[in-house]
C-alpha cells in the first residue's frame, strides 16, 4: 500500500456514511428530490441574515488596499477586539482581543486547540452520544478518545467523568447545546464537573483543560440561557463558529475563546497561534472576518427551528416514539423503537426518510433527526414515521 | 507542562522569525512606516484583478439559497470542473473535476496530501532551500523532511536526490517557481527527475510520489514556460492557490490536481477529501470557490513584479551583490557578503531594511528579499543596501 495506512482505515471506518449518502442520493434520482425527506445533514436551511450581504456589499465595494492579503495568523486585531466585546457581553469574563483566535470554523479550531494541548498518548474525555468528527480531531494529533456514558436524560455523569480521569488525561471536550442531543448543559452540572476538574488537577499537579464546543450557543429555544465554561471554570477554552447562527458553514468562520485566567496562558496563546498557521489554516479567511464585527448580534431566525421542533416533536409523539425534547440545536436524538438503530434506520429509508443512526454517534438504540429543513418536509414525513413505527 | 512538548519545541524554533518581525516593528513605530524598507514577508501588494470584486459582487446579489452551506467535501463540482478544464489548458493531462480538490490554500492543500499518504516515520525529500512550514507541515502528520543540496544555479542535484532515497522514501516534494530563488524548474530537470522516481519506484515495488507545490506557477517572468509535473510523471500531485496569481493569501482557496494515472487514484481521492474533512478544513471556503471559475483566466499584473525585480536587481549587481537572476516570483535569494547570513540581515537592518536570513530557508549565506512591495520601496532601499555591502 502506497499510501497512509491511517488513511486507508479512515476511508473504511467512514464508508458507512457515505453509502448512506449514496443510497439517499439514489433514492433522489429515482423518486424525485421532494419524495425523500432527509434529515441526514445539519446543513441548516435557513438564509443567513440580510445584513451579511449587506456587509459583504459593503467590503466589496470598500477602496482600501490590502484586504485580501495576509494578517497576522490569530486574526484582524479589530475582529478580535469585537468578538472578545461580545463574549463578555454573555459571560462574566474579562477577554481582550489577545484571548481570541480567529479559526476557520469549530473543525479547523478544534484542531488547532487539539495540536495545542496534546502530546502523543493523551487522552480526550468525551460524554457520548457526540459528534464523531471528534474521534478523528483527537486522533490528528495522536490522542485518544475515551468516552464516557451520560445519564436517560443525556445528562452529565460526574461519577463516569471522574472515574475515567487518569494519568494521561489532557482535557475534557463538552459540546452544548448538544450534537445529536439538542440537551443543553444546567449551571448546576458546569459547576460539578469544575469542581471535578479542579479537584482532580489539584490531584494530578497539572491542568486538565475544559473544551467547549459551541456552535449552538444561540441556537436555544423558550429563552434558555446557556451557561459558560469561561464561567465555571479556569482552565477552560470555547470554540465556536458562524456556521449555524448565521448559516455560514461553508465558510469556514469561528473562533477560539480562551479564559483569561487559563494556566500557561501564554504559551497556550502562542501555541493556538502556530498551530492555526502551522495545520495549513494559516488564518481564518479574510472577508468573513471583515464581515463579523457587524454581525455579532445578528441570528437566523431561531424560532423556525423551535416551530420545526414542535411540529417533529408533537407527530412522533403521537404515534409512539420516545424522545427528550430538545432544548436547542436543530437535532432530535429519539429512542429507535427496536434496539437495532442501523436495522430501524433502514426501515425509514424505505418511507423515503433519512437520518443517521445513532450508533454513529456513539448512541446506540437511538437516530438522529436533523431537523433543519423546510417544515414541509417535517410535516410530510410524519405519516412514513409512524408507518416505520407500525411495521417493526 | 501542561501543554503540548511539541508546540512548545515548535514555538521556541519559530521565535526567531516572531523576534525578527518584532524588532522590524518596533523600527516602524519608531522610525515612521514608510522609513523602514519591508522586504520579509511574502505578502502580494498588488491588489486582486477589478473582475475578482464584479464577481462577489455578483455572487451576494444572487438570490439562490444554500450558497453559504456545505458542499461536498471536495469542493462545488461546477468549480472542480472549471478547474479541471484549466489545469488541462496548460498541460496534456485529462482531468475530470474528480481530479480537483479544493483546499483552504497551498498550505492546507499540503496538509491534505501528506496526511493522505504519509505513514509515521515516513520521509519527504526537499531539495533546500525551501519554505522552511514544509517541516511542520510533514511533522503534523509525523513525517520526516530529508533535505538535499541544490546545485550553485539552484538546479536539482539528481545524485543528491537519488542519495537520499531509501526505505521509506513516500515522495518528493518540489517548488517551481521557487519560494525562496525564484528559479524555474526546467523540462529536462523535470523529466530527468521523473525518470530517476519512475526507476526508484520500480526497483521498491512502489511509488514514490512526486508532490509539486505551484502558488507562483504565474508569477514568471519574460514569457517563461513552466513545465508541469503531470505531463512529466504519473504519480504526480500538484498543490496551489489563488493567493499570489490574484493576490487572495487572506482567503485561503486553492486546489489539489490529482495526476488522473496516479497508482491507487480511488483511494488517494477518498482518502484526499476525507483527509480535507477531519483535519478540520471541511471545505475550502464557499464564496470563493463560487467566485474562482470565472477568475482562471486573470491574474495580477504581473510585468509589476518584473519591473521590480528589474529595478532590484539592477541596483544590487551595481554595488557588488551576487545573486541568480529570478525566473518567477516576487523573491530574490542573493549570497550575502559575508557568510554569516543572520549578521548580515542585522547590518541590513541598521539600514532599517528587513530581509529573512537563508538560513531560514536552509540556504545559509544567503539572504531572502521579498519584493512584493511598491517601486519606491526597492528604490529607495537600494542606497542602504549599497551601505551595507560596504561596511562588511
Amino acid at each position: 500500500m502506497a499510501i497512509s495506512q491511517r488513511i486507508v482505515a479512515d476511508i473504511s471506518r467512514s464508508s458507512w456514511i457515505r453509502k448512506m449518502f449514496e443510497e439517499g442520493a439514489k433514492r433522489k434520482a429515482m423518486y424525485g428530490a421532494d419524495k425523500v425527506f432527509d434529515f441526514s445533514l445539519g446543513n441548516p436551511n435557513l438564509e443567513p441574515p440580510a445584513k451579511f450581504h449587506e456587509e459583504i456589499r459593503k467590503l466589496v465595494d470598500d477602496p482600501a488596499p490590502g484586504r485580501h492579503g495576509y494578517m497576522p495568523n490569530a486574526g484582524y486585531p479589530e475582529t478580535r477586539q469585537a468578538v472578545a466585546e461580545h463574549v463578555n457581553s454573555y459571560t462574566k469574563a474579562h477577554l481582550n482581543g489577545e484571548d481570541v483566535i480567529m479559526t476557520a470554523g469549530a473543525g479547523g479550531g478544534l484542531n488547532v486547540i487539539l495540536k495545542t494541548l496534546l502530546d502523543p498518548g493523551d487522552e480526550v474525555i468525551i460524554p457520548k452520544p457526540y459528534f464523531v468528527e471528534y474521534d478523528f480531531y483527537i486522533d490528528n494529533h495522536q490522542g485518544k478518545p475515551v468516552q464516557v456514558p451520560v445519564g436517560e436524560d443525556f445528562s452529565l455523569d460526574l461519577e463516569a467523568i471522574a472515574a475515567a480521569i487518569g494519568e494521561r488525561t489532557k482535557a475534557v471536550l463538552i459540546n452544548y447545546p448538544n450534537n445529536p442531543t439538542g440537551r443543553v448543559c444546567s449551571l448546576q452540572e458546569l459547576n460539578g464537573l469544575a469542581l471535578l476538574l479542579s479537584e482532580h488537577s489539584s490531584r494530578l499537579g497539572r491542568s486538565i483543560y475544559l473544551i467547549s464546543d459551541e456552535p449552538y450557543r444561540k441556537i436555544v429555544f423558550d429563552d434558555l440561557e446557556v451557561p459558560s465554561v469561561l464561567d465555571a471554570y479556569r482552565d477552560s477554552l470555547v470554540v465556536t463558529s458562524f456556521s449555524k447562527d448565521l448559516s455560514l458553514p461553508g465558510e469556514r468562520i469561528g473562533y477560539i475563546a480562551v479564559n483569561p485566567g487559563i494556566t500557561d496562558k501564554e504559551l497556550i496563546s502562542a501555541g493556538l497561534v502556530l498551530a492555526n498557521r502551522i495545520l495549513g489554516f494559516v488564518n481564518a479567511p479574510a472577508l468573513m472576518q471583515r464581515a463579523i464585527p457587524n454581525l455579532l448580534n445578528q441570528t437566523v431566525d431561531v424560532d423556525a427551528y423551535r416551530r420545526k421542533r414542535d411540529i417533529l416533536c408533537e407527530g412522533l409523539a403521537a404515534c409512539g416514539y420516545r424522545f427528550v425534547v430538545p432544548k436547542g440545536t436543530f437535532y432530535l436524538f429519539p429512542r429507535t423503537p427496536i434496539d437495532d438503530d442501523v436495522a430501524f434506520v433502514r426501515v425509514l429509508r424505505e418511507e423515503n426518510i433519512l437520518v443517521v443512526p445513532g450508533s454513529g454517534f456513539g448512541g446506540p438504540g437511538h437516530m438522529r433527526i436533523a431537523f433543519c429543513v423546510d417544515d414541509r418536509v417535517v410535516e410530510n414525513a410524519l405519516p412514513g414515521f409512524e408507518r416505520a413505527i407500525k411495521k417493526v
